[in-house]
């Protein structure tokens, strides 16, 4: 496959696919249980799990919009894990562009008291980060949609910046709100198991147009009321339960290289629930080792020779730990 | 997530939203192997498994349109259950409203010789049962769905009554026919995992309003003739093949209590095929335990703590004497 | 069920309802990293991994078109092998016409140093097989796709004698190229799991109208550059790692003789990796017994009686062997 191009060229709009899924979630507000209302701004606020209920299949859709309508996202029983039945299953059909251009968390929104780390292709139309500009590619389009993993809904001035920064009208943006303690915050947020994936192997230096493809899984945690338990137990998810396959150009050593080093238990902070982890730093997220960030198991596959390579595995005491197994 | 509100007052039209999905069902009857008649009162009749041959997707199309279109019904490979590779996840987006509201076979419809349980969206136009009035929830739409387990089409005065206490012209009613025996039926009553578990929770007195979400899965069985058969092995399938994981509102000790009273294995009829304990009660199904009818392994998670309560276990090997196995 | 007729004399058109499957391929070329492109004689050529990247979820999607969009493809996490965590399950309305009457590759295109094996629902607007009459079977459609597992487009002459066996206008017709050693391709071959299945079932000469239904699944191969690889390995997707489950009607001693005959384990071939057998012959496929061709494990389940048969089982250290596993 070494003559295969990857090519951001022709990369496709992320926010021209995802206006299609934005209007089902408002057009099905109702039989969805999110609440729909307009800003002052004349922005779309959506509330996926404040005051109204959401649910797992809303965080499924989130997760589909996050992702720049090029995810494909699954809840699905499974016998991986014996107390935690549930799994989602991601994959994408361009996961550079969709996890990277798209569903990372990489757009820092705040005003006064208001902080939020926007995701969704609305960050593509901005193209405020460095990313951006190794990935060559910004996005145009005249609606936008950002994903805020918060309680409140953003203050006019955050929205007015978004606007601004992405060229599009205040009543064509949409904020999707969905709290880190809600289903659908917990489902949208274990979604990000290939995201995470792909970031790290961005932070690795390994090059990102050798990524061909990748596909990969994490247990659904349950969510929890305290905002430490449930930021720990979305991570824990995806550190010790997570487990990704990708498919990358070059060399075998570099494959090799990559197996070893993309999973969690490469970095020296593995071992513990995520929460412990944050605690013992003081809550600064800064002094965690940005390594941590990435799925408990890969298999990278070399296709230029096919030879694929393990690392990491998935640690089924440390996920009954973090999501509260009681017998 | 204790401010989140469940209110019955902003929920949809189960018969708006499953229209499509009925409309999609007579579009491609030939593709899906179902056929469709025009009763002489003008009912559109689908037989999906008496003489058309139905199947599979059949079964998983007509659990959907059972759930108000609200529900989302999968199959796939599980490693769960070695012997019975395939495996049926569910789950809603408003599992009170979806599997009580409308996929419960609540409405004794019968005349003469000819006797049914009717399910599916209908049921919540005419609003006959109890139920309905603790949910605070009467559904008004121009027609009906309902699904019948059952070889023979409704007779005329059936579907003049359906007719009546709906308030739908009875040519703006449709009736699906899937018997037990039938590969559509055993899927569509397998799909009942999670709506046995809210009927449970409901029978329990757990309050309803607590209820936040779930999801559930089951294997599926191999369809058998026989109709005591037939039965016995789709409520096996739940009764000891069943997987379900609720999220509930309330104290941790209310959630425990759920997690230990849920199971099918609390019951006092638990722990042989359910067609044994039909013939036990000399097919007198008043007689059986009403608590026998859930899922055999929950997990009940309380969101305003995060804490999970995990109660009853998966039965592999009655799961094999169930369906029938043979080395 | 044993009152339930397999009529192919209602058989849908494969080709019509495969066609908005193509066009949705053609609309999403970008998004989903195929090539699109118009031959001289007015065709459609869709590159699906051999300058475009394509990727796991066209291999999915093309599988679909192969199966004359009557086939349900999933890919999702599994624990059924522990380094290959991703599986392929699959489903059809009617997976005789599916898989027989579309999906199987047995139209033999060549011209000069071209040759490939077609397949897909423009085989049966041609109907040159003799499999088609014994199916009953021929289409009418003004449009026709056909795959081929081709890195290169095919010649002006075999695209002119698949209009005139078609009877469709070159400018109507799609050829989609899915090369072995692509994702795509590696997809679209796994997702025949079921077909295989129905086709050794035909060559073992059980009655075709008395299957009734049937799901199959098998592992996500990684892709080979190597040819003989990249077909050892998709052969071995299915020998050793399907898993088919299959409603037959007619007598318990067919059904037990077809779970017998049916698992590849049941051939004189059984017990290496695919292309170390193809080696063995010297590339000559014809010395390879047919009865190879089928999945690892089956359950065979008799609906006229409701037993079930299980025959054969799933390998998992020749699929580690087979898939290039390294620790």
């Amino acid at each position: 496959m070494s003559d295969v191009q990857i090519d951001s060229s022709n990369w496709p709009s992320v926010n021209k696919l995802t206006a299609p899924l934005v209007q089902y979630l408002v057009d099905n507000a109702a039989a969805l249980r999110v609440g729909v209302e307009k800003h002052a701004t004349g922005a779309t606020i959506i509330d996926a799990g404040i005051k109204s209920a959401g649910g797992l299949e809303v965080g499924r859709l989130v997760a589909e919009i996050c992702m720049g309508g090029l995810g494909h996202v699954s809840l699905h029983n499974s016998a991986t894990f014996a107390h935690w039945p549930w799994m989602l299953s991601v994959h994408s059909n361009n996961p550079i562009l969709s996890c990277l251009g798209s569903q990372y968390a990489g757009w820092s929104l705040s005003h006064e008291k208001f902080f939020s780390l926007g995701s969704g292709p609305g960050r593509a139309l901005a193209g405020r980060e460095e990313l951006y500009k190794e990935l060559g590619y910004k996005d145009k389009f005249d609606s936008a949609c950002l994903v805020l993993e918060s309680d409140k809904a953003p203050p006019t001035e955050v929205i007015e910046k978004v606007s601004r920064d992405t060229g599009v009208a205040a009543d064509k943006l949409t904020f999707i709100l969905t709290p880190t303690r809600s289903l659908a915050g917990s489902v949208q947020i274990v979604a990000r198991v290939l995201e995470v994936a792909m970031h790290k192997i961005h932070t690795l230096h390994f090059p990102l147009d050798h990524v061909v493809d990748g596909m990969a899984s994490a247990p659904v945690p349950p969510p929890a009321p305290d905002f430490l338990i449930g930021m720990g137990r979305t991570n824990d998810a995806i550190l010790f339960g997570g487990h990704a396959h990708i498919f990358v150009k070059g060399s075998d050593e570099a494959a090799a290289k990559l197996a070893v080093e993309l999973p969690s238990s490469s970095s020296r902070d593995y071992g513990r629930p995520f929460a412990e982890v944050f605690k013992s730093v003081n809550m600064d997220f800064y002094k965690i080792d940005p390594l941590l960030f990435s799925p408990a198991a890969v298999t990278v596959t070399a296709v230029d020779s096919g030879k694929s390579f393990v690392g990491g595995k998935l640690n089924e005491s440390l996920i009954d730990q973090s999501f509260g197994y009681s017998s």
